[in-house]
């Protein structure tokens, strides 16, 4: 049995980590801890548990957290190297922030605007995208678990990333459930509904784990990705447009790159939202426009799983060498 | 291992018994079966089933569905029956249409319209609301699974029935997926979406279930019920307006009564549909009104699966004497 | 030309007074007002009014406020209180708080606990259902516009009420625009959308309005109400259950108790939201159930228009002697 | 007073131009033609006009047509081009299909894969997007209004176009009501809602109208566009990425380029679609993305006005000489 302990248990990763753990046969929740809600019931807060989960929650005690053989970490950025300082060492750990996804601690001053607190943990850090890091996961003590719009992006690109030339442009769409479950202007029901929007035009941070892991492959890959808001809950759609220097079958390229990926799917149809929404799977459907001479590929995820927390139990599963898709056997939420 | 199989596939309450049966550790699904779409896969169909669930979809043939201990019978009503009357006695059976629901077949005639063509059958089906007929589903070899609405309300009416005087009111709300899964006027994103409606003002079928069931504990009940659409994809809220002959402490008789049922949760926090969404749980909230003499029960529970599939599957679960709970054990959807 | 004040533009009332005075031929906005954001532009807060509408918001000025003809108090309770006071008497006033719709102060008291810091000018004020009080209007200096949900219920129980006996249920829905523009928990996106819910369950406030008209008719009327949550923007669709004392051509009735009034249309289907979405009307659809003996009553408006600021500007145009309709010629944002 | 005549009336189409026209001052609506429905009431199928607007539905005569001064034809592709040749020199046409908007007789026929039955119009047609095309508009007898997707491209492309290198791409986005109010399968409510996808990514005909347009400013115009389905009512907006050859002020060119253009309005923060809901507005917003070089621009409008209905009535204006913006003064659906 895997004993685990969940930190930040108040936003919607968390909860998701508990979902997903709560259906898992081979780990055990320890721990659920929170900087807010003490010894509350995690049913006082969803009542969607009453009865069924009912653990208190803990204040985030570094002590008590030791007897844990991993430590998920969902908080918010710098508070979550702070508190992986403490762990690293004492347990393995899943970031779920953007905390120790980029190798090189200028980009993420850059791109974060905030001195980074932990950055002698980062050369020891392992970009949590099992398909393309699977071996590096097996060993690592600290991993990070992806953003929800890179795993979209990088998913779709790696296959052809040697072939691209040019920008590669990433229109992305997420549901709303991406910008966590605390009060917000703009996140109002009546801002959202029945509306829609782009929003970080100017740049969203992002980019820089979509370079970081496609520059291993290609180290000419610029990306322009441009979010938008989404009226749903769950759900990130990528439309990517890539000029390529030749002509191949992308999509046998694609089935053969994602040969051994049971989560990552290359559909015969475009897929919506609804083939991924409650699993963890990533479907890419790819199509090459002769008339225009450029590669589409739509992908979808769903935000909250295979985006954070599903990959996040994924990459427990690689770490401690059991099946890849223990506790990951959920069903799409269609209808 | 019992050995399952479903007869109407292409259908939501069919598809949910799929999900729910993928993560029930003692049933094996056989056959999947349906009038159209024969020998497509289930993937075919639905495309987030690609990879994992790829079984064809077989004719309905009766001989060869001789060998599964038990059929979920997922058809429109009349449909049901005509399988029902070939299947009976070389299987147990769990019908999903209203088929079976009404014990006076006269009644079926009047609130259905058409004549009952297995009206043989009817002395031995037993109503499948587990909490409230447990002991006869055990034994049942046919057994009426209770349409969604009824569900909510009978469960919600239950405890005090006895006290009840006077016309019971349940002004129940549902979501759209309860209109099944077929092209009709009237369901079309933009007919539906930003919009809500009172409908079958004039009398919704269900009526006749909810009398028959509260009626067995008190004779004198009188439901008047409306039911309404909501905008969402699943789940069924009802708000019943109760007089009663006594005043008590209306909260103990209900967690009093319903002490031994896991699915059925007496809160202390007006439910929401996210409490129950995408789970078998129904979650009951009691409050009496001084002021206007009127208890007040709001009742919650997700119509294709407590209020179809789920409840199905339960009622499998309690033929065969397993576990009640046995792959029922998914959590809120929310968010 | 009526010259207009507008107190209080940064919520959805005092934005709907803009929209619908915009296209008002007899009446022009003279100063938008504010707490907050003032000397900004009103488009800098909604921007759909870029280069149509670009009044600048001023702070409340009671002095500035002298050379117009009426003021819209678009405040919460209490704060629009305290600027009626200082208006009083230098202009006409429409109020969409709820500061002066009970005549009896104690029943403010006792709903909203909190004092009545200008009890004295209840003896002036008229409750502005026009249907209702039309002649009383004409001549207001303090016309206090009905609440929403109010104005829903009311007009769906007068044409009856002198017959209802026993506790009339009214079961209403509303949009979420309902709970105003603020930010507020429960509100955001992810907690309603997909979601749906009872509240107030304990006894809303709206119903001290709706007894005190109704019971103008009928001093023994007595309402029980819970209002829910639907996820749209806008709308209330109210379900209401009468119990009478005798059996008439209900329809015939509430025609001809509405035959003077435009904006209450009653209709031969029951209504949707979409009926009326957008508009000031009021759709009514009665139905007498001989099988339960209660006649129920459906009714739909727009909670922002009928349900508040076209309400108001109805009530304008009667303090006014204009044409009632005038303004208020919108049709269905359907679809 | 122009007369009108509407010709198709079922549909989102030409109920938008009734509702336009309903606040029209300057044209009276003589006929609504249909060819189903005929001899109903407007109000039988559109209950939101009952007692507001009854008129009869008649059939398709084109005898009758004759007495009025322009007939919007809201019909089918190659239907409409059957009634607009037996129209065509008795009245004026703003033809609402896309029969009349490709000059090219032979790639309608390629995009449309359908013979043109009235290739002897075409040369009369004009392209009725008056920003660009207002001169030829204003004697136009045939006027092709032009399709949504269409409209929001061209118009977000225009300015920049003759700077621009290599294929423009727009990942654009639509509400459902741009697909009709027909009976269609993958519109019902369970497939939309919560749900997100791209479709005709092998090629959407509107292409065709865009490079069309487009390269009258620059032959080398080449367009990669892919539209999605977005949950919602009605709304569209347009990601636009294009390389160009220099770098400009290039919000001052849309500034400058759109200066007489009260629809066009080129906004300072990126527009989300209630900017423009329920108007005849298009918002663009400019941004060039310096990293990559790309220019992007963000073009929202509402599908049914300015990408439908609101531009067919702005066509008539500007075909009669009177103020463009007659009619269309309404604001915006949000909330």
């Amino acid at each position: 049995m895997i004993k685990v302990g969940i930190v930040g248990i108040t936003g919607f990763t968390g909860l998701e980590i508990v979902k997903i753990l709560l259906n898992h046969n081979i780990a055990s929740i320890e721990h659920v801890c929170s900087r807010s809600e003490v010894d509350k019931k995690i049913s006082d807060i969803y009542p969607q548990f009453a009865g069924v989960f009912d653990k208190k929650i803990e204040a985030i005690d570094v002590d008590k957290l030791n007897d844990v053989d991993v430590v998920f970490l969902a908080l918010p950025h710098t508070v979550s190297a702070s508190f992986a300082k403490k762990l690293y060492g004492k347990t393995r750990i899943v970031d779920l922030s953007a905390d120790f996804r980029l190798k090189d601690s200028r980009e993420y001053e850059e791109w974060y605007k905030i001195d980074h607190i932990a950055k002698e943990l980062l050369v020891d850090s392992v970009y949590g995208l099992v398909e393309l890091n699977r071996e590096q996961v097996k060993n690592a003590n600290l991993v990070a678990n992806p953003g929800c719009y890179a795993t979209s992006v990088i998913l779709a690109v790696a296959p052809v990333a040697k072939y691209a030339v040019g920008t590669i442009i990433s229109d992305s769409k997420s549901g709303v459930s991406g910008a966590g479950r605390g009060l917000k202007e703009g996140l109002q029901f009546c801002e959202v509904n029945e509306n829609f929007k782009a929003y970080s035009i100017y740049g969203h941070r992002h980019i820089s784990e979509m370079e970081q892991e496609l520059r291993k492959i290609n180290q000419n890959v610029k990306i322009e990705f441009i979010p938008h808001l989404l009226p749903i809950q769950r759900g990130i759609l990528s439309t990517v447009y890539i000029k390529v220097n030749k002509e191949l079958d992308f999509v046998k390229l694609y089935k053969d790159f994602y040969n051994k990926d049971y989560f990552v799917r290359v559909v015969d149809t475009p897929p919506t939202i609804n083939n991924v929404k409650g699993t963890n799977f990533c479907d890419l459907y790819v199509y090459f426009d002769k008339r225009t001479d450029t590669l589409i590929v739509v992908s979808v995820i769903d935000n909250l799983i295979k985006g954070a927390s599903g990959q996040a139990v994924q990459n427990m599963n690689v770490m401690f060498g059991i099946d890849e898709k223990e506790g990951l056997g959920g069903y799409s939420y269609y209808p």
